[in-house]
């Protein structure tokens, strides 16, 4: 058996017993791993170190970015008191497993529940940023799922560090009385590329992809792979300035959109500009993002504006249709003008990447027309597309944003890692007994009240 | 352009549409196509004949089954009836678009909402059966999806009428006042299988591939498209009998599991026994079994008891590792003797297709334990594995029963066929208006009660 198909079955095992751990077990796994690293502070740290010295030389060579450098970095600042609290940020969510969805008598004895269960293992896949690590494993533990992780190997060592510091964690958390212990696989770290590639074919072990990086990177995994993968290849998010625009809130929105994390999947990578503001409104606007040394690559009409109120600038070029439907991950801005309400939504639907889409109007009848119309994770009126994020939803921690059609779209926390299973609970009936004829039974189909009885049946 | 992106395109043009119809109009449109398949009854049966008489030929020259031209037929008996009561049982069932799941209020003037919409453009693939063109576009219809429908070569004559009737009906709803026409390219038909292969490369513009045939069209669909698919290849479902299961339930649940309707995808293909009930409740079982001409294929202990028992028959044979993990959509069934309950969980975890298991057992510490250790869509205590069906569950129809892990599990009806977005309300904030530090906002995160106005928010 190849090392992969080893970790995804000890995955695949540890999975099996996660569902009978009650949720006071997860919870004190997860303080213990918090005590664990806190005890273990200097000696992740001191990888962490050697990580950055060996990136730092890479980065003097050229082949490495400095902005990857500095998502290196756990120690700095407040990083890693940030990194324990993310620990209790996780811990205090509530737990989703066992909620009842749905209740219904089929027939008298005949009970079927729909209740939430974990998806069962997960494989992430991320780069650099070593806290993600924690943050995940604290995810996949809530939510009593396994997770196999692969980072960057550039953080090889503080991944390895952080990991070992959670399965100590995991090991030396006494089981509660009459439970099961917390299965010691389920958090593995994988360090090959190899690897990656095989457990991408294991789909009888592996339920859920979430890849976390760079286009190139989830491109390739939704390419090579039949398992579901959770997460967004591009963030093409378009703020569109209506008819009524306010110029207040159209500046403010507009620039904080762009300027304020441009290498983010939620910064706003398209302006579209109603005709009739494009002398007004736009122009402040245009003004705005050139003095906050944002590049615009304007199409014809735009250009014509901002010519005409004096913004000329080496910051301003003429678009190519290569713009629209283009993440920079930058300071740059595709802008076109559109001649309707509907024009602005056709090209979002068409060039945009099902993220989030903003709309800035005073006009109450055309936000709801662009909210519904536009095909997008997050609609957004008089709002900066910035806002798409677990932790700004108050989701109290995130495992991605997708732009999936089916299962969980937008910011996911930690329902993004629960399914459900109907569970029926019977007598000895046969589907037979029911149907049309004398002694057959006829389906009730009541609805149970989920009422706290029917609230506590399924928590552990 | 290929005929098939034509298609595709015209499905994506018509969801986007689909947006912005109302409850009313939809509804309006199910009823006119009520109308419509009795106005064309006569020539929807002269079709369904020469489809029959085709297939006829097909089966004298043993190139097509019995049980598929069986289920060709839409005019006998009450089938035709059974097909119009559809309509209206689609109709019945509640609007799930513009449900609230989440509302939240993330600052003053700052509100999101979790609003329950169309999955999109939806492929269904399908064999024989051409009552399902009826099925399921009165299901796309009823959840706001575009939908394009291929079926099997040998009912194309019935399946071209039927989806002539619907757009017909379509076609001649007339728009609601202030309402956009319902877009006649909603349900589209296509009939070569170049166009399936093309289809299913358009990620692009079809969200959600729903086939429903056999495991091989089913493994095949998944092996080929990066485009979600939601359903089953295999349905392999085991009853358990446990040390104390009841002698009557046991046999009259097994019998029923096995004998009600094997081809169906939730009939009982594995029979697992408790080493100390072998002799007994087995025994019986087994009895009734083979008095219903159930083919029992038993491991080496069941055997032997069967043998013991004096139940010898042709009808008895010994299993192969390749009788675990088969479906056999006939009289048939596996069966293998275990020593605990955790060894059932075992083999059903290992050899299962995650669809619908049963435990059958007077012991509510073993039947909890089985249900939630058991990784299946259902899990039933002294239940047949036959009710795993979205009538019986009272969903009033069902586009599929899904073995997933992520989006829908186990029978699917219309909440199968949404997903949600987010909307958020602002004032001109951007993300950079919050954090730490003066005049900075902190998130408020407080629940907005989903009263009535919530409710009606969203809803057309």
């Amino acid at each position: 058996m190849s090392s992969a198909e080893q970790v995804a079955r000890a995955a695949r095992e540890a999975s099996n017993l996660l569902q009978t751990i009650s949720s006071a077990q997860k919870s004190a796994v997860l303080q213990r791993i918090r005590q664990v690293l806190e005890e273990r502070r200097d000696e992740i740290v001191l990888a962490n170190q050697q990580d950055k010295e060996a990136a730092q030389k890479e980065v003097e060579a050229g082949r490495l970015s400095s902005s990857l450098f500095k998502r290196l970095d756990i120690e700095s600042g407040e990083k890693y008191a940030t990194l324990l609290q993310g620990v209790d940020d996780v811990d205090r969510i509530s737990d989703p497993i066992g909620q009842v969805t749905l209740a219904r008598k089929l027939d008298n004895d005949l009970d079927l529940y729909r209740v939430v269960c974990p998806v069962g293992v997960c494989l992430v896949i991320f780069e650099a940023r070593p806290e993600v690590v924690v943050n995940i494993a604290c995810l996949a533990i809530k939510s009593g799922n396994a997770a196999i992780l692969k980072g960057g190997k550039e953080a090889a060592r503080t991944n390895q560090a952080l990991a070992e510091a959670i399965q100590h964690a995991i090991a030396t958390t006494p089981a509660m009385e009459g439970q099961t212990k917390f299965p010691e696989r389920s958090i593995q770290v994988v360090s090959t590329r190899d690897e990656i590639s095989s457990l991408l074919d294991m789909d009888r072990y592996v339920d859920l992809v979430i890849p976390r990086g760079s286009n190139s990177l989830v491109r390739h995994i939704q390419n090579n792979t039949r398992i579901p993968v959770l997460g967004h290849a591009d963030g093409i998010c378009s703020t569109y300035l209506d008819e009524s625009a306010d110029v207040q809130k159209a500046v403010h929105i507009v620039v904080d959109a762009k300027t304020n994390y441009p290498a983010a999947c939620n910064a706003t990578e398209a302006l579209l500009v109603h005709a009739s503001v494009v002398s007004t409104v736009f122009v402040e606007v245009a003004r705005a993002l050139l003095a906050a040394g944002v590049r615009l690559h304007a199409d014809e009409r735009s250009l014509a504006a901002i010519e005409q109120a004096g913004l000329q600038s080496a910051l301003v070029s003429r678009a190519t249709e290569a713009d629209f439907g283009h993440e920079y991950t930058d300071l740059d801005i595709a802008i076109r003008v559109v001649d309707s309400l509907d024009d602005a939504i056709d090209h979002i639907n068409a060039h945009g990447s099902k993220h989030t889409d903003a709309i800035i109007t005073e006009e109450r009848k055309n936000a709801e027309w662009f909210m519904r119309r536009v095909d997008a994770a997050g609609v957004y009126w008089n709002a900066s597309t910035r806002f798409a994020d677990g932790f700004r939803y108050g989701f109290g921690a995130e495992i991605g944003v997708s732009t999936n059609k089916t299962h969980a779209r937008g910011p996911a926390g930690l329902e993004g890692l629960t399914i459900y299973k109907y569970y029926l609970f019977g007598n000895g009936q046969g589907a037979g007994d029911f149907g049309v004829g004398q002694g057959k039974h006829q389906f009730l189909h009541e609805d149970i009240p989920i009422d706290s009885s029917v609230r506590d049946k399924f928590v552990l």
